[in-house]
């Protein structure tokens, strides 16, 4: 009966109990560590100052709320063997250890890997080194073992990793309506024929869910100023690795030299195991040094975005429901060259540019939430809801420029 | 600048600041100190059990959400008198005055008069003894004073009385799902030509609190076990009057004979003046009072009922989207008869009941929001949503009966 | 591994999940259904309004903490067997069965017997109900199980009751400060020698805690408006029972006149066994209904006080912390008899009284905590505290008459 | 009545609004955006996760704070002009400002100036830069205005500063027992012949927040695990120093390097002014980019160091009563001598160290509360307290090594 645990302190959950064990030898390790210095919201707390929450603690949590709902399932009869519930817990706790610096916004600037993709290559490093404690984790989160729901609650429509983002975020933003009442959730799932389902009840609950995600988007993720941000931090990136690429030198900070000196559109499948020592060594302390030094580089373009982020001197940001049109950007552009004749019309692209955010709260085909009727059938959760759930992508278009010199 | 306040305690808000004046009089009266008796949700502690909070509670909240939206409002360059200020206030603080105990389920048992009406009564009686300082209060509440943004912070798809009882409820029931960001949506108010709008980036904020409503909708207010309490309390009610009238001695507590023994179909108009100081007698006390008396009475259907509602043996209910067919109702009451033989057609009735609840998140034309774009048009908010709004009624039909004898 | 539950909305803790068996069975009779309708801080709602919660949601609140507790401990390689686990937790949820309507400020006014002999009494009648499944649970509540730590956990310095009683009272009267941090207090709890002992890093827990009690009782349990509402009430009932004991008829609701007809000091113990079934009709309802049909009662005494009682409109308090003089006495009567000079003496003193309450934050030889040492040693906590901690106990007296008539 | 504003949003207060102005100007001041980047509590996150929150975060709360308590006393007829208004807002907002990375830890390492002296220095310069709108809040913070409460408020032992990070830093770590009651406190504050005093019947909150202040020190400030990451940290920077004063060639981030080869004993008098343009260039990322590097530097000393804080292996701590002797010291370092012979006595006194960390509730002559009697008078809170509060300083002595190597 005894199972000595260590405590962590979440003010989300309250406290988060860990096995002494492999689960908390993962954690310990420096990969695992390294999630401490990648913040979940990246540059989300020039807009919601309390948002500095990383991906480690994000993994902790999700980690909790998986071990409630392999609780919740077994007490309903779902048999889940202890190897099981240990392995799904360890997927849950490993699914983001591959998300990079500022981890969406860079996802394909520094290296063109998805971050799933990056998070097995981690998981099948810490796997030999833990002597194959992780296989089963593994082949859970792939999605190749036989029994399906396990991989569901590590990711799918209403996976341990949305409730927790969602939970987390909505708490160290302080948007308090963004909260998805993670635990009627949990207390409502339920397997049938080896699938993931919620029980007819939690309907309501999984509708709110759509919308407070939702909420979430266009209130939090794509607001518009964290959108400028992320964006000149992109450029940013963009116009380093295009001097480095030049020749110019320029002092970028640790591992992030390797990057931008790589090109990874050819990656040499070689080496792939090798990539996450590299990776490993990156987190968002590189990006934030690099941009300091960038204050003060000769090059204006470079400077200048490094400057207006690390102050935090945002371009304005126009966002609106249609194409921005090539005189909208003819205009920006004329404004700046008023300012800067010297540059080109390829360096003016990197104060005035555009970009779309779309978001889908429902799609039916991929995103479908199985419901469990009273009666025992199960009906898909778009056919139960009382009208027709929004499936159609709905997007933005932004233009941002400099606000004034 | 000094202005004496006092002070009252809310888990919801923190403090609520009262000045001392003629609202703090408004509280201290009689009509408003039994609000503290009449229970905001009624019997839904039967399934939530911390949902004891009162009229007098939502009616305090209410009024500090009107002094903040006040405050924003003026911010904003709207103008308000100090003496428009004090109205709106005291319009909110009364807005619940008129309601009876249990008052949604038990409205039109007792009494056949609207809450709102009982309200326009009780107001004119407190008008006369605060020597007409309520005048403005009341033309603002009844929506004949000149500027309409003020009634529609008292009474309107976005008003402060829903934003209170939505986030009170959330609170007290702990389904944290429910809660609506009553700062964010406040925050987001502004008048455009005399009407109340909100602002374009609110947009979500509404939708999110049209969900969260239809959210504590089916998960609180119309929660099965909820409805099924309710409705053996409105046919307890029913029988005893049925008795009443056909002068079966029945002691009902306090005020409640009074009413029980009155026809209020055709109220005579003259004396309707007099009905609030009957009616500020009665309150949640009585009925509970007068159930745990009739528990011994001799009548069968009365007693049972009682006892079931007071020791929580609540009625089975079915709740399904379609109507209940005679053959459901035959086969329940068929039950009941097998076992209680001496019961007439229309005492069964009393146990075996269907009954209808409708909800509609949004309505068009009777609810419409008006968003004030960044353009400085206005739209109204069906226009400016991405999808369809449900506008259809969704309707439930239910059966209950006894569970077992 | 299979365990089919029930769940409790909590806003204090979220979820509580009950085992269907004899836990749920003992909920749904109506001995504990009654706690619905005994407040836990009585008129206490008059300084704090939300603060309506009853002993049915504390009992359910500290049942919750005992299964926390159990599982901590057992963590911590306690061995409890399944039977002590179901029976320590079926007596926290019984501990307060017997307490009757406003308890604290009642119980020695409607029947001289303490709650915890009346819940004693409670709990024998269930356990014939039940068939003796209650017995361990009654020895330990008793104390006279062998394993002390069980009973310490039910009724000790630091046990459910109190830690459920303050984080509930601090969460529904909003005074966020009194909250005691349960979970890192039962987080460090342990089992020495077969008594409850915190671990030695929860040192500034266990002060913090008995600070934050101390704070709960000035702050609110003693606070001087919610003791002169109390005083009142205990007045109203005295007068009440004389009246009856002169003969004078008074209409009392329910069972509240078996009780003022009954003399108790004497009580025949062969019918004792009895007395729970009169005492289970009694509740706050009881109470707040008798008082209603007093305010129009003939008796000068008896209307005013329920009248001010009912209407809010409370006796002024002066808490002081010296005693109250004659002459203070004499000055609040003068003024009384001026204006009711067919007022008796004795009459006077249902208007003009006084009163003491004391609290004493640590009793070192009463509620000695037990602390067990890093090194093994378990010292007492007045010895581990860095300072004298306050062990004498603190006075307040106080005189209450009415503000105006 | 208009008075635009900025909102900001705040998951501790809600929503933060702050006028458009000097107080906003001030904020968007690169000096003021540098605080994003300085953690309000250093390594603490290692013990609790959420701690991540900054200086910035917490001056704008304590700004918030601030205009609440103004808002207070001045609804208690206290006068306070707009121009003192905003005076002590700038001043608490300011407060600060002159921190350096992980500010308490490495106060004394990097730079020997006190942060309230480079405070000074940079509110000076921002005096300059906005043309002397800043006079009076100088002044203020110096405590050199006539009114002494303004100073107070900013700087006493309820100011403005200890409630926003006792409740902030409560909020992050999850410590959510050491909330102070904020709300409560500032209600009770008033001012009487110039100086802040607390009302009587706030004497509980204030020994409540003695207490919750005291909790929060051993339970986070001082925490252990805490205590011995930040002395590996002064270690590692005291290392650094030591290596550059010898010539070592050591590559450190940005200006940390201008830091570490600068001697500030004897500091040049006519370029302090200059000082804060070098330290508004360095922030927590210079300290952690450097750990970075040091990781792979070649003194064993340095990296090892370096590695164990970034890779979270903190060295083994033992805290205790009694002062650390010479043979606790000398078995440790003889570990350390058996496995890396080639150390010498100085060096192995990075790996192995010693320290003494104090605190003390309440200082009667220095912290000494004014409490307002409600006969008029003003009592010290320590005569108005019903026992001794503690007023020794406690300390623990502590001891830190390597876990193992």
């Amino acid at each position: 009966m005894q199972k000595k645990v260590k405590i962590f302190n979440d003010p989300v959950y309250g406290f988060i109990s860990v096995p002494v064990g492999i689960v908390l030898e993962i954690i310990e390790h420096p990969f695992f560590q390294r999630l401490r210095r990648i913040s979940q919201l990246g540059l989300t707390s020039y807009v919601y100052p309390g948002a500095l929450h990383t991906r480690f603690h994000h993994a902790l949590g999700a980690y909790h709320l998986m071990t409630r709902a392999v609780e919740v399932l077994r007490n309903k009869g779902v048999d889940i063997s202890e190897i099981e519930a240990e392995a799904v817990c360890i997927a849950i706790l490993l699914h983001d250890v591959g998300h990079g610096p500022f981890s969406h916004a860079l996802e394909h600037t520094i290296i063109d890997i998805h971050h799933e993709e990056m998070s097995i290559l981690f998981m099948e490093q810490l796997n030999q080194h833990f002597k194959g404690q992780l296989q089963l984790a593994i082949t859970i989160f792939k999605g190749t073992y036989s029994r399906k729901f396990l991989h569901q609650l590590v990711s799918g429509q209403l996976d341990m990793d949305r409730l927790d983002y969602l939970s987390r975020d909505s708490f160290f933003t302080g948007v308090t309506e963004g909260s998805v009442g993670h635990n009627r959730l949990i207390q409502m799932l339920n397997v049938f024929e080896g699938e993931l389902v919620v029980e007819e009840k939690g309907i309501y609950s999984v509708e709110h869910f759509l919308i407070a995600r939702r909420l979430m988007y266009w209130q939090v993720y794509l607001h518009k100023t964290v959108l400028s941000a992320e964006q000149m931090l992109i450029k940013t990136l963009q116009r380093a690795k295009q001097l480095v690429q030049e020749g110019t030198r320029i002092e970028s900070f640790g591992n992030l030299n390797y990057f931008l000196n790589q090109s990874f559109t050819d990656i040499d499948k070689k080496n792939i195991k090798n990539l996450p020592n590299h990776f490993a060594m990156l987190d968002d302390i590189d990006i934030i040094a690099s941009l300091k030094q960038w204050t003060i580089h000769g090059d204006l373009i470079l400077s200048y975005l490094a400057k207006c982020i690390l102050h935090r001197k945002l371009f304005k940001i126009r966002l609106q429901n249609t194409v921005i049109t090539p005189s909208d950007i003819a205009a920006a552009e004329a404004l700046i060259k008023q300012q800067f004749s010297q540059l080109s019309e390829a360096e003016i692209r990197y104060w005035v540019f555009t970009g779309k955010e779309s978001n889908r709260t429902y799609n039916k085909k991929k995103d479908d939430i199985k419901i469990l009727m009273k009666n025992g059938n199960v009906r898909s959760f778009s056919e139960s809801a009382d009208y027709e759930l929004q499936t159609k992508i709905i997007s933005r278009y932004y233009i941002c420029f400099p606000k004034s010199f």
